[in-house]
């Protein structure tokens, strides 16, 4: 299967812009973007197979190399918003997480990416340590499978 | 050493209220304070000689059972903050900490107290459990010794 | 209208263990009740007729004067709850709210309250001041209409 | 004065790695990171001049366009920081901070960016507006004037 190749599916991931999301001038407090990223990424892989139990059953995790984000567009207080997430690039033991977070009026707030590690513990308390990602896994994020 | 004789040394934690901690109605959002309580406490405990390392290596934490806070005057952005500590109470296994918010111009800007209890793991990733707190860490937070 | 005869509606709230609201004992951190209680009382104020951009228009807002929760028991990553809120009292100017966060189980996992002021804003920009909480406002709350 | 010639003066913002800044991973939760930027820039502004009262009495804001991170390593609860900010380019109305993130024992632990609009509020509440950035601003970040 070649990387070209790849289709990824679209994950979900409901939010809305809290108060105490918000700073003085009354729009979200940009870190809250990378709040919701982490936690849509997280929610994608569990609509894909790889839940929070089966995650830290394994010693998985998904340390992060990088992370951007271009702000379009700024929310307030109550808005409904959504994380749309899909696998933009499989590396050997990196992968790339787009999110595209759109209001429920279909506008688009903000566009960007997280670069992960797929890693495994070494035992309870072990160092994490980055590992193959294997052919079954790029399959349960496939479109076109 | 009889507890009602119990003098506790002074804890003091240096912060300040930066834009993303507060709301559109541009002050503090009110979670911000225990925020600042829970990182008062670790500090605290790191000057009476149990610092993050030493926690880490015993496998020590401090759970909570409760926590309160009032509020009492509203910081903005900018403003520099100290949190004072003390133990207010030793129990068997449990302990409270008591704080005290205060702006650098003296304002008293909130009062709260955590309830916390004296817990180690057993071993990485095992649980946690309470176990009696020693005189010797007692005798640690004692001003009048 | 006593306010021993009140009794109030239940606002719900549905919320969810992100990975970031959790510490490295892998437990929730516990300011993250605190703003789950913030976020639940919005929600609250929406469902009884109060909506955030009602809040905004008519330059409302509920500032607390104090706040306290008891943790029950730990949840974990991906855990998911709810928070239920009630009026538990209405003062002339200030009320108390009253959460239970409760897992998706059915488990008790804290209990806490928020003390708030019916306050309104003197023009954009200018200071929030307590007002007295009108009859009206109190019927939207009340169960036993 | 040609943008090519522009050296930027750093900023120096203190910073701790607190137990609730961290993840079950037991390292730093990245949002973090962005945290710590926002409020490096807000320190840097004032180190040049713009404190935060400055820039609220003259109603000036700072809203992104922008904002991206590479992590280097990974900091542990207890860890002491230091994040340097420069000025990376100023545009017409835009510019860039450059942030590096240094532990006290000289690890650079992380790398990013912000991409800012230099914005005035038209009067309390009203909206932002982007404004022209003056020679007389660039000046006070300049370190060979």
């Amino acid at each position: 299967m070649a990387d070209s190749d790849f289709e990824s599916i679209t994950g979900k991931f409901a939010c809305e812009v809290h108060w105490g999301d918000c700073d003085p001038a009354g729009i979200i407090f940009y870190p809250t973007y990378f709040r919701w990223f982490d936690a849509a990424t997280w929610n994608f892989f569990a609509q894909a197979g790889y839940d929070v139990k089966r995650m830290r059953a394994e010693q998985l995790a998904m340390p992060l190399v990088a992370a951007q984000c271009e702000f379009r567009a700024s929310p307030v207080h109550g808005d409904r918003c959504e994380v749309q997430s899909r696998i933009a690039r499989w590396g050997g033991k990196s992968f790339i997480v787009v999110h595209r977070v759109l209001r429920e009026d279909g506008t688009l707030l903000a566009e960007g990416s997280e670069t992960r590690v797929w890693s495994r513990r070494a035992g309870p308390g072990g160092p994490m340590r980055g590992e193959p990602i294997g052919e079954d896994i790029k399959l349960l994020f496939r479109a076109n499978a």
